[in-house]
């Protein structure tokens, strides 16, 4: 298996530093004077995140190559496919491989999952797989996404329809709202050495964590997380709460909705594309969640606010 | 033109505000007694950076599609054309326009840029731009990803070779280069309305400010900086630094190693892969680059450290 982290040599600098030190960060243009300060210098080696890539292989057909950090990459795999609209239930896959061809020094690479997916859909697999390799590059006649404006048609494919009334309608305390980043965090060990990851979780209404994982990419980070829940029988996602350290773009949103996930929460700000969407698939999208603090930015009904403590039904989407 | 920010309605929420407010920050886990605290909640437009979709197009043939924030498109288009390998200079270019099919409402949607090659170079362009589309879908007898572990194979395309001896070795005293993102952050007026946007600056060895261009994407601010300075007859970025807002993954470091440029330095984490490609390209890497810190990964040479204030004209690269 692959590594998350690797030790890398590196020199840190401080300029400033015990000698000279006059107290205060220094602003932009305050430093162009002739006068240099004490600079330190320290030679160490430092621990970095591993980015490498990853090609997800459906059917023997390559269907796209991402930069990852290595580990859970069957996860990784799976919510990519239902994330992206190639498979809409985890059971359609019937086996996930590692590709194992060593490399110079005969150490296995890992960095080839090979899928297979259940005969009834593996027709109709391979030819959305097909259809996704020509989306970009194909010419068409029309102007394509000129005059092409409706989320739907960025997304790719059709918002799906949410469900509503088979499971418990999502609500949320603001109280655990605002504390989720923290829990995430609490989890995140692969940051916490390295400083260069990106982490999603998916927890309960109630604040409880199920699933998190780390990545380089943030919609890997989300892609895994999906992926764990759905291998582990829990599909769709139509009762948890993503939450994401990272901002909330259109990607993100859009991984949710096909995941069926009620509510996405992120620690930092949102896209313009991100709420559209967000508004239009039902899902409640929350942004700047730093406590105490949050900013609602679609479909504030699953939170428990002052004016919504008593949740109306006709407005409660699930 | 597209807007670069757009109104959109949000619900702030605080837990604990004004009411009740104990001070201090919640931490994980403290919030979970049945007691709850005052919620204030205040309705109110929020601006929020646009993300929508571009799609290049050279000589007719859909290249790419990309997410990002509307204005500077030329830019972005010819600065993703040089970083990602299909021209070697910004003269290859004859022409850039935008395709203006309007939208339901009758605007002119702007998403789509056609670019027109100068002659010569034409089918070459045609050839890569074919042969990329088919790269990632293409089934091939061999493994692909497997056992390819050389940068060159992730990158997909040779390290460019440093042309040594024709311009001024870069130098940058640390006073600089620690107070690089403080200089770029003065230029970041879309991410002091929205948060939302990452940035990337060009500057000379002395830290002056040459362009900055902020987008939802930081590859797309990337391209974009390198793509408004080649337009402007400035190339190679031989004798420039790169200044990020984000973290340095390969992507980042790939679009510098094909601009040329010798320094790029990042405020947050640098990656595995990053650090190997900077490596490998003789690029100076520095990141984590906070006033009065910075870390040097890669190629310290570029940087007049106690131990290096004399540069060693057999260690210096351009």
């Amino acid at each position: 298996m692959g590594r998350v982290t690797q030790r890398v040599p590196s020199v840190r600098l401080r300029v400033g530093g015990e000698v000279g030190r006059e107290g205060g960060k220094a602003g932009a243009g305050e430093n162009r004077g002739d006068e240099q300060r004490a600079v330190t210098e320290v030679a160490r080696p430092d621990t970095v995140a591993v980015e490498e890539p990853l090609q997800v292989r459906v059917l023997g057909q390559p269907l796209t190559v991402t930069m990852r950090t290595p580990g859970d990459d069957f996860d990784l795999a799976i919510g990519h496919l239902l994330t992206e609209g190639f498979i809409s239930a985890p059971d359609e896959v019937l086996g996930l491989m590692h590709c194992v061809d060593a490399d110079e020094s005969g150490s296995p690479t890992y960095n080839v999952v090979d899928v297979t997916a259940r005969e009834d859909v593996a027709p109709a697999l391979t030819a959305r797989a097909y259809a996704a390799s020509q989306r970009a590059s194909s010419p068409t006649s029309a102007c394509g996404l000129c005059g092409s404006r409706s989320i739907e048609d960025v997304l790719g494919r059709p918002i799906p329809a949410r469900d509503t009334g088979t499971v418990e309608p999502v609500q949320l305390d603001p109280e655990t709202l605002v504390d989720l980043p923290d829990r995430l965090r609490a989890h995140q060990s692969t940051f916490d050495r390295t400083g260069g990851t990106h982490a999603a979780g998916l927890f309960t209404p109630a604040g409880e964590v199920l699933v998190v994982r780390e990545d380089v990419g943030r919609h890997n980070a989300v892609d895994k997380v999906i992926g764990a829940a759905a291998r582990s029988g829990h599909w769709p996602l139509d009762d948890l709460v993503l939450v994401v350290s990272a901002r909330a773009g259109f990607e993100i949103v859009a991984k949710a909705v096909a995941a069926r996930v009620p509510v996405v929460v992120a620690v930092s700000a949102p896209t313009s594309l991100a709420v559209a969407l967000a508004e239009e698939a039902g899902t409640t999208l929350v942004a700047f969640t730093r406590s105490p603090r949050a900013t609602v930015y679609a479909h504030p009904e699953r939170v428990r606010t002052p004016t919504r403590a008593r949740p109306d039904p006709a407005r409660t989407l699930l």
